[in-house]
């Protein structure tokens, strides 16, 4: 009975979550996952999204910090936006909140790491590591290194054995949670050209109004069905964040805010 | 050898086929793809397709019924086309030709049903349920509702306890199968720019011109290969339904024609 | 004892992998994962890409060339870029170097088979064959007859039942690997709008320029990151072929080049 048991129990592993900014175009993400299943046949991964804007590490990093918690325990979580590629940026795997985040050490993990204490980081090792090949590229280090330590770890190699243990990194950046702040940043516009903010509240009902010169958001709503029709209003978004929304249309387009764009906030 | 046999026949869970308008750019697709691994570990995801126009229900009643007989019995087929969210629209739960369909109740699964008869129908809980996060956003239900619900039916909670069972709703739609019918409409427009229209007929032969304006498609032909350049044929493509096509062109550029536009019907 | 052991050997199996020009909008790729599915409940399918331009069958050859051997052994690579579909183009099913490749006879494997020695080739029967349905629509062999035959291979059919034995079509194209040579030709521009060529050589410390027309490439660098800002680059990509670079910015767009372009070779 105990060899049934130790059958019932063989698990499927833990799944590998990739987010990236290589599209859906090319072959870059399935080759790493020819690369993970390749070491690790029975591996099981999860596209988060590949559509990042190429090269843009600061919206990588709120997609992690949006979706990260609604993995289960044990995730390996890959982030592959990675403009120092082949240079000498240091590559990382950080242990917070029972996941694994494995990224390039160049902000990626910044939102993440604002709110969740990290257990370790370990400086992967590139050179000399028998768990990445011999030869590696200098400008595909998604399938040469983070597909392969990725594999490695869900296939039960210990954390440590993948480089030094170093003091993580410090997050740069912070949400807005204070109603005496007077200034927030867009952090994403989504598909239906939704502004997501980095306003961090619990009751959107303190804020009052958003601002970029002269546009002004002051319509509040709790759903998108009950805005009225072409008129921005902002909400309390899925992620926990407040964002600004038109019906049935773009947000993004209406008021010309994109990723990066500054707003004054006016609270009641 | 019976605890063999019951190993043997430890199977993976039933799929879990979704299909939105949430966009490959987002993290929406892969937060609901957590929730699910969070829930069932073995469970198993197929995108339909996440590309569905924002907001357009029919568009995805047409592609799920273009595809939903292609997927094994026990599947579970997720609908999120929803302008509704967070409204008091309902969310069903049907049974119908061994599959499992959950969507809002707009009328994502009219065509379905207008060729399958519900075994049952279940109006799904939100508020209460034991299978749905005691916090649900008010503008994200694929992450909070629909995706716990559906993993846990695959893990193999009785279908009777995600809410109470009511009468199917009716199908508003209808294919034209008629020779004396004279409109028809566009359903779908894909990648290539084939016009897919609801003209279900077994034979093409019958079918003389379809017009819109001055624009009139009379060629008839059997495959994309065999068409000549430049002129847009009709033809029975994949899905039974009558669709026009240019030769390694867009019909639907080049007719100017779009989902929802109406046309005549010529038959000989 | 031995039972155990037979039990802890049942193994997933090999991995299906799909390159099609189906895109990701339209329901074909999830369908053919329905068939799939439903023949093989076990089957587990990775997604090279679908974003093929259409009908470009040059390009998928590059994008399988560039991929296949980072899959395991015994992965089933299927390519559906089939401009013939539903004409009397043959479909084959070729093995070498431990990998199956399943392809309409069209050029989609040149680039493999220009590298590898094919130990078999199957011409793969379409009419009265048991692994495909008895109707095959005439527009969609990705479905009707590409993911059955793939699904019933992973499953454990022998290749010899899908067809009859032939002897492999001889590659029509090859890359630019002698110093001698004096044109070349675009391959592939990636999302990053890089553009890659067939120019395979070990140094690209040989390599003096590329020339097209006036627009001439000399600057030699080894990471994307040391190029220069605003200065086409070249160097060694991830495949091993010379492609041109732009940091932070699309080569393809500041030289106008694209896939097809024939390029003047200068050698130092």
């Amino acid at each position: 009975m105990s060899v049934l048991r130790r059958l019932m129990t063989v698990r499927r592993p833990s799944p590998i979550v990739l987010l990236t900014d290589f599209g859906y175009e090319d072959q870059y993400v399935g080759s790493m996952k020819g690369v993970i299943a390749s070491i690790c046949p029975r591996a099981w991964v999860i596209d988060l999204t590949h559509d990042v804007r190429p090269q843009h590490v600061a919206q990588a990093a709120f997609l992690l910090w949006t979706a990260y918690r609604f993995f289960p325990n044990g995730s390996v979580l890959v982030g592959v936006v990675d403009p120092g590629v082949g240079t000498t940026r240091r590559i990382l795997l950080v242990k917070a909140v029972g996941r694994f985040f494995l990224a390039p050490d160049n902000g990626l993990l910044d939102l993440v790491l604002s709110d969740e204490h990290p257990e370790f980081c370990i400086d992967v090792a590139v050179i000399g590591s028998r768990y990445v090949p011999p030869t590696v590229s200098r400008t595909f280090h998604g399938r040469d290194v983070f597909a392969p330590v990725a594999a490695h770890l869900v296939k039960g190699v210990p954390p440590g054995k993948f480089g030094t243990r170093i003091a993580p990194p410090r997050s740069q950046t912070a949400f807005v949670t204070l109603r005496s702040s007077e200034r927030g940043t867009v952090l994403h516009v989504d598909r239906f050209g939704n502004v997501v903010t980095d306003i961090r509240i619990d009751d959107a009902g303190w804020l009052k109004a958003l601002e970029v010169g002269r546009r002004r958001v002051t319509t509040r709503v709790r759903t998108y069905g009950e805005a009225p029709f072409r008129t921005p209003c902002f909400l309390i978004g899925s992620s926990g964040l407040v964002e600004v929304a038109v019906r049935n249309g773009s947000a993004a387009k209406m008021l010309g805010w994109d990723i990066g764009t500054q707003l004054k906030i006016r609270w009641a």
